[in-house]
């Protein structure tokens, strides 16, 4: 069993409990079980540079820092999908349960399958208040409270009352009967597993036996328990006159000031002597042996539980070789850095060797997200045994063409089948709920326990977790700094149906802010991926998936779109982070004049067309096309660990030509990111600003000037040197942008010329 | 009766039925009631810069758009407080139904007063599929159901079926019932009405008689409907085999290749023939007049409420004088720019008119919200007649120290209250909710429906609401450029409890980057301010409050602290937004050595103690002292509209100087605002960096290498030519932070002279 602390200063029940039963000690050998470890336990006590009243990461056992509402019971079912020993008693404050995700996540049991996972007793404190009001649910009746959890579909026990050792009784008592009834729903589950594998679902619906199975089908109802008991309880009755205990008053600091007040002191002092130290402790403040003898041993304490610092557990994932999906893009090596202007359409041939084929960039078209979803679904089948990988997402893989990993597994669904279900199962590695907030604690408690998992969303979306992503970071930073916390496997996001790509869904859905939400954490543990085409896709999932203790944001297409690299060269460009595409190119002879750079997929593409546009029309002038896969590439060295250094900086973006950058998200991000380089003040950066609508891909980056004809007229803006020639392009290009406008508004399509463009 | 439309691609449900009843014309003459008209009502749906299939702002009727799901049932008890005479209808997706803000509204109901508020009608319709899954409770049993909306606080009634004729009588028959129970509540709740605000809570429970009151007190038990209809119902049953009525597979688009597909078009044609529109429309394509007359006249139609067009119903709030409020620091701008040397202590002297006393700035401490709070609570009791001012927030007006509205008025609260709770009621200005989905929803729908409000948070939580905010700004960005569309009162947020002052919370507790999300959208929208002390923190509030169609995000500080500008100071710094602090300068003789800026009240103390240090060790270093209080102020012109000028950038930060800026959040944000600024190149910016823990907010600062001895640090580092002095000076300033390590770490309290410094 693992213990999961829902109410926000709820942390010191946990530091005292492992302290008691001595992995506190274990841990810090400082804090020892003497007076003077005591001492220091006490000090240390939200004391500056000390441990907060939330559980925190210096906490043996704990599994997530609790300073934000809401996710504990999340947390919990993560941590016991796959983990079909476990248990977590998971205590849910009633302050808590009024957030938006705890309110979902109580329909988290109709996800978790009795066989293969573990069991979650979720136990609901009602306390009865928060800061400074009454919760919600203590202040509805018992009959609306108890028909409230049975319609989530729990069968709720109560222990109420305040007199301490009745409650006590009833607690052990109550606990007891509940453990005894997991039990027997697990064994009559299991017992009915086999059966129900086979699709004797009837079969397996008579082994549950009369334990809650809900209706015509097999979820069974677990049990919970409701604990209501006075908030402060047991601490001072009444302070100033004023009720304390079973009030809101005894909210975090029921005395505040003893220093100063000499009837509070005797206050605070009668309550602390009212534990009777003196019958627990012996004279060098060690815990008597007798009280000692009673807590679990070994990892059955509650400090000491692997499941509670993951990595212990984690193992790496079976990686198939992600080579073996790439999309066949003809080139390969060979063609870097050779000039476009002398290649050749007809293949490699003998009679040329030094001069390869390059026009395969961009010559087949895929969707990079469908290619992906053949990766991943072996990925599932590589560790289907080891069952410690899964993929979470508001219903929408099939929306971002992951179809692949059906082929694979199903959804894992507990609530009814019915037969034209498609993808449904009782078993499989897909976790589909149309909450952001249950995916995200899902994934986090599984990736906390020790496993590897990805989240896939819509990009606009992903900002409703923005805050567990917040508290997510910060715990990796803490814990990376802890040396007794082993590393646990990623949090991976995939976000597909990205801003440039939302055709008939428009403006609702459109923000590439995530990027910028995320980078503003801790550069050791955030990491930023565009992938330009399928082949990078592949291997930045690769690389992301075997990554430990980062937060990865990669950020793909998911609708067919040009090829670029073959899979050698992409596994190259992904390895530098940011390189130069020389087949893109013609400045091999010198500097250029102008640098052309994009990160993300549709930014290239738009790119690659303005710089076709450009070599087709101002033959003369030397382009270096820069593609950034890697963004944190862009940050100084000392201000993230990938970041290029300022010498190789200037050689890509040079110290003094004008930079022309198409960007994914926002444009200033990448302001923020190089505000330091040499070459900062030529940057020009496009990107999305909050211009958009239902329309063509092609027209949305109109929409924000971010399209090859805008990106033309740039460079012709910052080269004045061009003269007569370049001026008539610029002329034509805002002509093509008043005809795609007609044309747009008449047609509903693209003009012919932006349909049909291929690179060559 | 208004209409909130929650699932996804519901839009066309609002569009049509506001076309046939005449005000889709009347707002779009183009869209005339004829075929024409038609066509053109056809070709704009899902058409390049046309509307989208959620509802829009662009249609006449609706108050948000819903391309994000979950906020509907929010928004609905938004628009409905302080409307008694108003019913929402608010459908509610099955889909949307498992987001966690949508679980949470349901307890809407126990803040909903039935005599001052009106009544909102949930509307759940289990279709019983998302885009590619099944709906958790389209799938659990019907009992079960019924117990989650029991449990809940409703009363369901159901309608389900397929066959339309039985299913049109039913849902008519059964809206007919609701609607007369709603009345019953409605006039039972209010003739005990006045019974209940005389305290005779008794009588008025008796006077709910039988509907619905849950248990020993007076909440009434709302009705609400269940509509279990087959997906894509009435659409086309079969496609290529497979089941699309009832199915998953009918999705926003059923049939994708009619164009392509002549069996395709053909079952097109058959669906859309179906609904014989030769009996509907005329030979011209004009709704016959037997059928148009079925619809209400006037604003009693669907698209012509004027609730749903809140800025027509909007009044402006009855303000206070907000000097009033004012905390009182002597010295007044008399004072401004008078050299600090020649200041004296002992108060204005008639001898010597020119040189007033300056050093009030400064002299007298105060909490900054608790200050605000005194104002708000008058702004609540100038407005109590015309109910149209509400404060919402997740339980912290109190922490966050706006005790002042308690006098004024209660926190609304229709659950259970007992004699020992305090500041609730069942009528009351304030909203407390530990939700901020709830918050921000119900605040949304309270002000688009031409209401005012205020959201108060803790800084880092309101990360919670990033998408929701996104969605709002969004339509306030489209609705401002429909001039059909009257401007609403701004979403204003009071961010107290901030990244700095955190000190036994910690580091889960400080993010300051809802800022940085914020100013991602469209600038014509957002406002930041950041008032240094109370008196600008008074003169910000009352500017929002006043202000329209923008999301204004207010920072302040909760703690008692310096206070430094008198009224008259306050008003003429908030005017121009960001200024130079005379007093706080020596400068006046010419250009400064160095520029120390300051934004927020945490950075403005710092940087002020640092310009003591200064100024007592190196006083012949010039410095000028900078405040920015509205941080948009920061951006070029060409940005924002409250961008300064280059040429007003130049004057104040020099073109040329060093520029040591402390920042309330995250540094780099200085630099995406000021990148293009002549000077930029010699800003050095210090903020918060994600480095916290327990600690007083002194270290905090020091944490993140904001503290005055760094920022003198800073500035003596940029100045080589200070020379010996100065490198002592440096070498002092890294003793003392070594000192101050040593010293918290054992006492746990700031150094004496960071305790007791004031400026002097």
């Amino acid at each position: 069993m693992i213990y999961v602390a829902g109410p926000g200063h709820g942390g010191p029940a946990l530091v005292a409990n492992t302290y008691l039963e001595g992995t506190y000690s274990e841990v810090y050998p400082s804090i020892s079980r003497d007076e003077a470890g005591l001492q220091r336990l006490f000090k240390q006590f939200s004391f500056p540079g000390g441990i907060p009243s939330h559980v925190s990461p210096e906490c043996p056992g704990s599994i997530h820092e609790g300073g934000e509402l809401g996710y504990s019971l999340s947390h919990a079912f993560g941590a016991v999908f796959d983990n079909p020993g476990l248990t977590v008693a998971c205590v849910i404050g009633d302050g808590e349960a009024e957030t938006g995700a705890l309110a979902t996540a109580w329909h988290s049991n109709k996800f978790l399958n009795p066989v293969t996972d573990g069991t979650v007793l979720p136990i609901l404190h009602l306390n009865g208040y928060k800061i400074a009001n009454p919760t919600l649910l203590a202040r509805v009746t018992k009959p609306e409270l108890e028909q409230l959890l049975l319609g989530y579909g729990w069968e709720p026990y109560f222990v109420e009352g305040e007199e301490p050792e009745e409650m006590h009784r009833a607690m052990a008592a109550t606990l007891d009967l509940i453990v005894e009834n997991i039990r027997i729903i697990r064994e009559s589950m299991r017992r009915g597993g086999a059966a129900q594998a086979a699709g004797g679902e009837a079969a397996a619906r008579e082994a549950s036996g009369g334990i809650g199975t809900s209706g015509q089908f097999e979820r069974p109802r677990w049990p919970m328990l409701v604990l209501r008991t006075p908030k402060g309880w047991t601490g001072p009755k009444v302070i100033d006159g004023l009720p304390v205990e079973g009030s809101f008053r005894s909210h975090q600091v029921p005395i505040v000031d003893p220093a100063t007040n000499s009837e509070h002191l005797r206050q605070l002092e009668a309550w602390l002597k009212s534990y009777r130290p003196e019958e627990l402790f012996d004279e060098r403040g060690t815990l008597r042996a007798e009280l000692a003898e009673l807590a679990p041993v070994g990892t059955r304490r509650m400090g000491a539980n692997p499941h509670a610092n993951g990595g212990l557990l984690l193992k790496d994932l079976q990686m198939p070789d992600f080579r073996r999906y790439a999309v066949d893009v003809a080139g390969g090596l060979a063609g870097k850095n050779t000039p476009l202007a002398t290649s050749a359409n007809d293949g490699p041939s003998a009679d040329e060797p030094v001069v390869r084929p390059v026009d395969g960039h961009g010559s087949v078209k895929a969707s990079d997200t469908l290619v992906l979803g053949e990766f991943l679904a072996d990925v599932i089948r590589y560790n289907a045994a080891e069952s410690n990988f899964r993929i979470f997402g508001p219903d929408e893989t099939l929306s971002n063409k992951l179809d692949a990993v059906f082929k694979a597994t199903s959804r894992q669904w507990e609530a009814e089948i019915i037969p034209q279900d498609q993808y449904l199962g009782h078993e499989g590695r897909v976790m589909e709920v149309l909450s952001e907030h249950q995916c995200e604690g899902w994934l986090e408690g599984y990736l906390l326990t020790g496993r590897h998992g990805l989240f896939n969303s819509y990009e606009a979306f992903i900002h409703i977790v923005d805050s567990m992503f917040n508290q997510h970071a910060k715990w990796l930073k803490v814990t990376r700094e802890l040396p007794w916390r082993r590393k646990i496997a990623s949090l991976n996001y995939l976000l597909a149906s990205h801003v440039w790509r939302q055709d008939h869904n428009g403006f609702t859905h459109q923000d590439p802010g995530f990027i910028d939400h995320v980078i503003n954490k801790k550069a050791e543990i955030v990491r930023v991926y565009l992938p330009p085409d399928a082949n990078c896709l592949l291997s930045a999932m690769d690389h992301c998936l075997r990554s430990r203790h980062y937060v990865n944001v990669i950020v793909a297409g998911k609708h067919p779109a040009p090829q670029w690299l073959p899979m050698d060269e992409a596994i190259l460009h992904c390895t530098k982070g940011v390189g130069i595409w020389g087949w893109a190119s013609n400045d091999q002879d010198g500097e250029p004049d102008v640098v052309m750079a994009a990160a993300g997929d549709v930014p290239t593409l738009e790119i690659l067309a303005a710089i076709s546009i450009l070599r087709e029309r101002l033959p003369e002038l030397r382009v270096r096309m820069i593609n950034v896969f890697d963004l944190m590439k862009l940050q100084p060295q000392s201000e993230h660990p990938h970041g290029l250094s300022d010498f190789d900086f200037d050689l890509l973006f040079t110290r003094n030509k004008p930079v022309i950058f198409a960007y994914h998200g926002y444009p200033w991000l990448v302001h923020r990111l190089t505000y330091r380089r040499t070459n900062h003040g030529n940057i020009h950066v496009r990107g999305y600003k909050e211009e958009g609508t239902i329309t063509t891909p092609f027209d949305m980056t109109v929409l924000n000037d971010m399209d090859r004809f805008h990106l033309v007229m740039d460079v012709v803006e910052r080269l004045p040197q061009l003269g007569q020639r370049a001026a008539y392009l610029k002329q034509e290009m805002e002509d093509t942008l008043i005809r795609h406008r007609q044309y747009i508004r008449e047609e509903g399509i693209d003009l012919p010329e932006v349909l049909n463009w291929k690179w060559k």
